[in-house]
């Protein structure tokens, strides 16, 4: 009899060094982005997700439409924020919060061992108080300011949230997923870098992915250099009759403008400009004392953004010396001020990083091809800390982002498609599985 | 006995002939501005009003600050209007009143039969609200914005009123002090418009001074000629930088004003141009759906006028068209809307009307020579439907009006003398008698 034991202590070693080595290779098979990806997609929990999303498509949209109508102008989007809170709370996640900065967060609890994505959608949008938000419906068409831009994501977040819980996902990494603010403008991603580099789950998050694009099959991989400044130009002001003569900073800062309208740049790398904002004078019979403009200078690349940045320097001092030159400066003479109100550094994740690899292999397992980018996004602040961060498609198809005239489309298939391929990519780099 | 009677009659009735003709030489004369000035002036009744000028400075430098003090921007004099309605009134007008418009008054009553004198001091200020307003004080130096143009014209209103009831001026013209609104860039004259077209003494007022001028001997009897345009420039609006390439109608404004501050006008008859007031745009990386501009043209002669307007219309016109051909179009072209928001009719009182005569003849008293100019301030209206009127100095040495750093001088010999200045040219315009 225990002569058995024996026998049966090598069967049960042979059994345990096969589980052992069966569990090594489903690991090592697992850590391959394009196995697991083809895995999850094969498997029957995603088929179970899938028919939720289709049977949840009119919630997501009765949510996106009920966000988009939140106004959140920038450094305004507390309300926004709250009721962003609140459906994270209902959606399963634990630990949900807001932080100092005002993100809003949860964590979907993985079963250990892995690195923490995090993935971000944006509350804010570029629209300023008093803006009229509510959402016009044309057949599966949504118009509404900043409907896309990134209501839409913080939405599908909800959705595929929900598909996740419907077919019994369970990851190996926590996700930890955020409705952050001061993605636009002068928010300067202020939510981003708190979280990364002060909140609670600073030095934990090891990859991030933002869900905010409108290029369904574009994965940037690399951030976009982004420069902007508030440019003021300051004069001694007088009345417009009896002053007459006097320089005028609103001359100067038209010459610059005049000046920057005729830049020539690189189309590749892809390099923009753009004068956003103006402001300044108090009446219209008096010669201003200060007026402003808000600019945004882009560049895929770092050598022409500094070309750029230069160019914009010597425009900005030309257009004072001209003026001073063609008016009187007994009473003062025109001076520029410049600030920069918002530096997104560039940054890259490596193609072959495995949340590169894990998002193009979900793009191809539905017969897609990605196409690689560069964008200036809340993953600009992970890629240049080190972090592995992508920017993907918030999904659908939409247009005139920063525009009055935003749209996006709602139609069912497109939109589902885009909320699979939205919840693989995810599930992929949080090391789920189909199992 | 009864001999005696015509004997007494006969002398009772030359008697009563004496003091007929006596008093229509008196008459006759004291319809002579220039002798009815020479005679006040030399009153002991004005002797006595220029020493209560001496004890009431003080007084007068306290309610130039407090009125000062109180914030009066475009299209919401209420507050200072509030107040003045109740100085007003403490120094001894009667009917005292806010009308529709918001325009504050009072009469002092006439002995009757002489045209209606309405005498208008400015409420409202250029400046906008949150204007720093506070008095700042170095010697006899006030500096605030407005403190001049007008508030330092409603203060010594104030001081000229008690000075009249201390020497006991009468005059046969009722005068209508008046606190008016809406002088200022926006406001379009529409305190005064209201006045003399709508409010109750409509059709009463024969007579008008805008105390409302900085150069002290100045008789400012011609309205300079003004426009004043809102002019917007709107386009598609979109992304900074997935949209860039659209035309943007920041570009397209910049251009116009580079092009207007290269604009040449002439010196004789004065012609000006400004742009005062620049606003647009919602975000730093949104191309602008709108950006706007204010513009004030003025010249003293209606054919230098036009000639500006139109080539201020050409201007904006060919900035769309540059801007159209600069960029793409595709989701949308840049248009220019145009509004006039103010438009000062010119207008002239003749230098030989009887309210110019006065007030050159009060300048010559005190030693001094008249200078004839134009200016744009409520006289225009009254100038442009015929009714005689002036603008006229408030009093002191000042500048920078229209600026932040504006000041007037409060010392008290040159401040008496313009209080005195001011308050003979009321008084002989309103036919008041130094007896």
């Amino acid at each position: 009899m225990t002569t058995q034991r024996p026998a049966r202590r090598n069967h049960s070693y042979a059994k345990a060094v096969f589980l052992l080595i069966t569990a090594f290779i489903v690991i090592q098979a697992a850590e391959e982005p394009e196995v697991r990806v083809k895995s999850l997609f094969e498997s029957q929990k995603f088929r179970t997700a899938t028919e939720f999303l289709r049977s949840d498509h009119a919630r997501f949209v009765q949510e996106l439409i009920t966000l988009t109508e939140i106004p959140a102008p920038p450094l305004k989007e507390q309300a926004r924020a709250k009721a962003y809170l609140e459906m994270l709370s209902v959606n399963g996640l634990s630990d949900v919060e807001m932080d100092a900065e005002g993100n809003v967060m949860g964590l979907r609890k993985g079963s250990g061992g892995g690195p923490m994505l995090a993935v971000l959608a944006h509350l804010d949008t570029v629209f300023p108080e008093g803006t009229d938000v509510n959402v016009k419906r044309t057949g599966t068409k949504l118009a509404a300011p900043g409907v896309g831009d990134d209501t839409r994501a913080l939405a599908v977040v909800l959705h595929i949230l929900r598909a996740m819980a419907a077919a019994k996902f369970q990851t190996v990494s926590d996700i930890l997923f955020v409705g952050d603010v001061g993605e636009e403008g002068e928010g300067d991603l202020r939510g981003v870098k708190y979280l990364l580099t002060k909140g609670k789950y600073k030095d934990r998050v090891k990859q991030l992915i933002a869900v905010d694009s409108s290029e369904q099959m574009r994965i940037s991989a690399a951030g976009i250099g982004t420069k902007r400044y508030r440019v003021s130009f300051l004069g001694p002001g007088g009345h417009s009759y009896l002053a007459f003569g006097l320089v005028n900073p609103a001359f100067a800062m038209g010459n610059a403008i005049a000046k920057m309208a005729r830049l020539k740049v690189t189309d590749q790398p892809k390099t923009t400009f753009n004068v956003g904002v103006l402001s300044g004078g108090t009446s219209v019979n008096s010669i201003p004392a200060k007026v402003s403009m808000d600019v945004d200078l882009r560049s895929e690349s770092k050598d022409e953004l500094n070309k750029l940045v230069d160019r914009f320097h010597s425009i900005l001092h030309e257009a004072v010396v001209e003026e001073n030159e063609a008016r009187s400066t007994k009473q003062g003479a025109i001076v520029v001020e410049t600030k920069l109100i918002s530096d997104r550094p560039t940054g890259e994740t490596p193609h072959d990083s495995a949340l590169v690899r894990s998002a193009a292999a979900v793009i191809q397992a539905f017969g897609h091809e990605p196409v690689y980018g560069a964008l200036s996004t809340d993953a600009n602040i992970p890629m240049n800390i080190g972090i592995p961060a992508i920017a993907i498609a918030r999904g659908g198809k939409g247009g005139r982002q920063h525009s009055l005239d935003e749209w996006v489309d709602v139609e069912e298939n497109s939109s589902v498609e885009a909320a699979q391929i939205l919840m693989l990519t995810i599930l992929a780099a949080a090391a789920a599985s189909g199992q």
